[in-house]
């Protein structure tokens, strides 16, 4: 038991940024990565629709004999904690929104913001999940959430310190400055690759929360007593599209050298929903 | 074999700009379209994985008995023709390339800009299209083409004047201006959106040709003697995701009401690849 991998999945490139502090509190632990790059991004699709995506994720890395799942996508750990729960069966499944709601209330002076794409603000998880601790806590706390839809294509294209991305900081993050948030959950894995320009629109007192960052440091407890002991790991990243692309941005998200990206491939069969229309429409 | 509907495809949302200009052109024609909501967008992803969506679609379509196919999405146009042909087996098939090409070299005055995907501009399919017809047409025309990967979001997003917008057209279109093209193909079905900030940009000096009208505008032609009589059409939507978002954005993208979109679903079996990685890792 000890020497099976840990399995992390994101909807694409965005998960690095988890692996990337996994590779530092669990150095000797083989780590499979999924990333769904042929179907990312998750964030703008449909509840029903990610939760089948984070069913056939953790299908495939429960068929490879994982110890841990750790859920690297805010969106899939927003919307379908539970069914990803189910599957499992007993393994232990992390994802971002429990520990960096513990985080966020322990640092914040009251007043939360959160950003993250569409999904994950629709689904209000955040807000759940810091309402419960700050009751934990015994804090008093607000939050002020707002989707960053367009972050995620800017952080791809690489536009760290380009004008139109503070620009587009400024228009999002109005709303949270104003109502004085004084830390701030970055809810998306891509967001780390912007905190410069978010740190630099929000004022340097307002503390960013890097959600998986947060969840990568719980990862440690969860495989205590089941700590492998390799001493150069060889990890395992497997996609969904081609690895060509994957490999040269999700070295810039890891900040290091990637073991070769390797393509799973799915296939398809078109079924007809319920709502599938009748022939009289049809010659 | 006149009654029989006329498909359309797209990666998403972005067809109904030509499904807009087909109302328009054959108003007697019933249309089927299918938008891949569960897997956009195309643009960014691999030549491999565009293929595989393009023949999937195409089977969908295939399956309700339509009588041309009309490749709404200009990605799908510029990788994965040949192979929506060969399946078509005989039904037309047109996809944006070659009208727009033709349209282009008509009205240029000698250089032409194309915009689009990162997927359609790697494939250089515009440049040769544009060669080919001006060879066809006796012109010398210079081809220079960017593409504009945030284009999409900020059209979803629906900042059509927003300063940001205007920034990133810049950043964009500055080369194409420099330069100095006199006509700019919008490569991409989500970009007439945005038709007011890149004409702005360009300056208005520019001719820009919007390539899901032109190609919708050849529809009449090819249809010509399989006309149906219908006068009041009921037109068809499927998606991949759930209907929600698609209504509302959708509505927008067309100008005018939509009928109620209906879900298709479809199932996927993972398969690993030819680089299934050895089990000697895993324990």
């Amino acid at each position: 038991m000890p020497q099976r991998p840990i399995g992390v999945f994101d909807s694409g490139i965005g998960g690095m940024t988890v692996v990337r502090e996994l590779l530092r509190v669990v150095p000797n632990e083989r780590i499979i990565y999924f990333g769904d790059t042929a179907r990312v991004p998750y964030g703008t699709k449909s509840v029903e629709t990610v939760k089948r995506y984070a069913k056939e994720d953790t299908e495939l890395l429960l068929g490879h004999n994982v110890k841990l799942i750790v859920i690297a996508c805010n969106t899939v750990s927003a919307i379908a904690m539970e069914e990803v729960e189910h599957m499992a069966d007993g393994i232990p499944v992390i994802g971002t929104i429990n520990p960096c709601a513990r985080e966020a209330v322990r640092v914040t002076k009251g007043k939360i913001g959160i950003i993250g794409t569409e999904a994950t603000v629709a689904s209000r998880a955040y807000e759940l999940a810091i309402q419960e601790e700050a009751k934990r806590q015994s804090k008093l706390v607000e939050t002020f959430a707002k989707a960053c839809p367009l972050f995620v294509p800017l952080a791809e294209e690489g536009w760290i310190d380009h004008p139109a991305s503070k620009l587009v900081a400024e228009e999002y993050l109005s709303v949270l400055k104003e109502a004085g948030v004084d830390t701030l959950i970055l809810g998306c894995t891509h967001y780390p690759v912007l905190t410069d320009v978010i740190q630099e629109v929000m004022g340097s007192g307002v503390t960013l929360v890097n959600s998986g960052a947060v969840a990568a440091r719980e990862v440690p407890k969860l495989i205590s007593g089941l700590e492998a002991n390799n001493n150069n790991p060889e990890h395992l990243v497997l996609v969904s599209d081609v690895p060509r692309k994957f490999q040269r941005i999700g070295e810039r998200f890891l900040g290091r050298k990637l073991p070769e990206a390797r393509q799973v491939l799915f296939k398809e069969a078109w079924v007809m929903g319920r709502d599938r229309v009748g022939e009289d429409i049809l010659s």
